[in-house]
């Protein structure tokens, strides 16, 4: 039984490792930028990168397990079925690809937001609670959820795909090809289209004259930056985006009755604005009122570090 | 070990009882409407109708077990502590007002759309399936989530409350006080409002003759019948009814990654006019493409005695 695993979180821009002790301990990180290079097998550029982050930290021993958190749905066999901000990697088996490349490497991969998840679960925000859900704010929403103690997969392992459910049939199209998914509105990228709206709108008149008068310029990091320096403008359109991530967390609670949300990802002191009004918003939104005990909603412990944190402890069970 | 239990079915109309065997063969059925009287302690008005439909088929006899299905959000210990259709019983401890009525009954307690998924899930539709949704329409649509073979409970018992996902925050009004809800669109009261927005806007040209051309007087019944006689006026307002349906069941797809959806409930033929259209409103909605297994999409065994099968399921297990 390793005392130490490798935990790798894999994104369309970077490749981040972490040897990470079994207690949640960072010893040493490795980061590169992610290869975007179509190749036989698929995924094979991928597996080169992350090689390569793990023997920065560990040389060439096999004897530290390796997790991988993966940017995508990933089957239950642990192949990346569909990536689309890594489209080179579909189809990959991760596993396979690095026992390929280092024949003895005991190698786990799951999803990303699963991994943040379990970092959760096991070391920060949901320690003790059987029941939550995990959103990751990054570009979109990411998801993990947990019930009874156990993370749920799904049929195929795609459980999760959060980001993807649809708030509004009629909102802005969504690269998956739907209208109105969750992340459109309450994300990073939700954050700068809604600024953008509201720059247009006339709402950011402020943040306009910044930018140069350009109300299209107007970006979502002048709205968050604004906020956090208590600009009224700015923090009307923070209430709009709490809103709708209030909206999606009431309906994972309509549906799985959770008693905490944990609200994490890369998007920073953005979580922390939009948590106070996002509360406000679910008072109200929940089905049954007073005989509904207060659902929980809270910022993750970890923030960009939560992935391979997770993923090491995946690493931690295989050997177990 | 009992070879017989009692299921029962509480609505807000009728209390419905099946004498049933372990093997889900119903032997004999009571029925009785619902009293709607508030009492001190709440919901014992209810248990007297309950009482009396389970004398009907077992005398005074106490080594039968009881199960009932209430309608509304159940607490993990048994309390029905939310029920919009039977108010006079929010707040009823139904195992405890049985037991004081008839010392010895042993008695358990469900959400309603829950002992629909387990009479599916032992008997009906989804045997031998580890991770699938219940989708109930009747007024409303209430729902229950079964993952890696067991039901999912949530936090405080109240997971399964599907029907208040909201899929349009600018959408009508519903009673929970929401704006909306996915019941708003795909459900009996769904189909009646559509019909009249579609009767409202000379959509329904033959079916407001029949109501001597008063648009407001088109309702969902006039239209699923149509739709069966193949009137192509109904099939359109069929149509947007299912597209509704597929938006619901895609998101819960998303989130749970579910393999069969089994549609149930009171509405009958409807489900049947749903399911082909809904299918192939799914096609497309689903995140990952190809990638994807289908989704199964599959119409109930049960029709309105599943309440009461799942009910004395829940009652074999009490007593095992």
């Amino acid at each position: 039984v390793s005392d130490l695993a490798v935990g790798v979180d894999v994104g369309g821009t970077k490749v981040a490792a972490a040897l990470v002790t079994r207690e949640g301990a960072i010893v040493q990180t490795s980061r590169r930028p992610t290869t975007h290079t179509v190749t036989t097998p698929p995924g094979q550029a991928t597996a080169v990168d992350i090689l390569a982050a793990v023997t920065e930290l560990i040389g060439e021993r096999t004897d530290v397990p390796i997790g991988i958190g993966l940017p995508g749905m990933m089957t239950r066999r642990g192949v990346l079925a569909y990536a689309p901000n890594l489209p080179t990697a579909n189809g990959g088996d991760f596993a396979a690809l690095l026992n390929a490349l280092r024949p003895g490497l005991v190698v786990s991969c799951a999803n990303d937001a699963d991994c943040a998840a379990l970092a959760e679960h096991r070391l920060g925000a949901a320690r003790g609670v059987d029941n939550f859900v995990m959103v990751t704010l990054g570009t979109g929403i990411g998801g993990g959820v947990v019930l009874d103690g156990k993370l749920v997969r799904g049929t195929n392992g795609f459980a999760g795909e959060i980001g993807h459910m649809v708030l509004d049939p009629q909102g802005p199209l969504c690269p998956c090809g739907a209208r109105g998914c969750w992340e459109r509105f309450a994300s990073g990228a939700g954050i700068a289209r809604l600024a953008r709206e509201a720059a247009a709108a006339g709402r950011l008149p402020a943040l306009v004259a910044l930018r140069g008068g350009d109300a299209q310029s107007v970006r979502g990091e002048d709205v968050t930056t604004a906020a956090a320096e208590g600009s009224e403008e700015a923090l009307a359109v923070i209430d709009e985006v709490a809103w709708w991530l209030a909206r999606g967390v009431a309906n994972l609670t309509a549906i799985l009755d959770v008693g905490l949300v944990v609200l994490g990802g890369g998007l920073g002191d953005a979580a922390d604005l939009l948590i106070p009004p996002a509360r406000r918003a679910l008072h109200g939104m929940l089905e049954g009122g007073d005989a509904r005990p207060a659902l929980r909603f809270e910022r993750a412990q970890f923030a960009v570090e939560a992935g391979a944190l997770g993923a090491a402890q995946l690493a931690f069970d295989a050997v177990q």
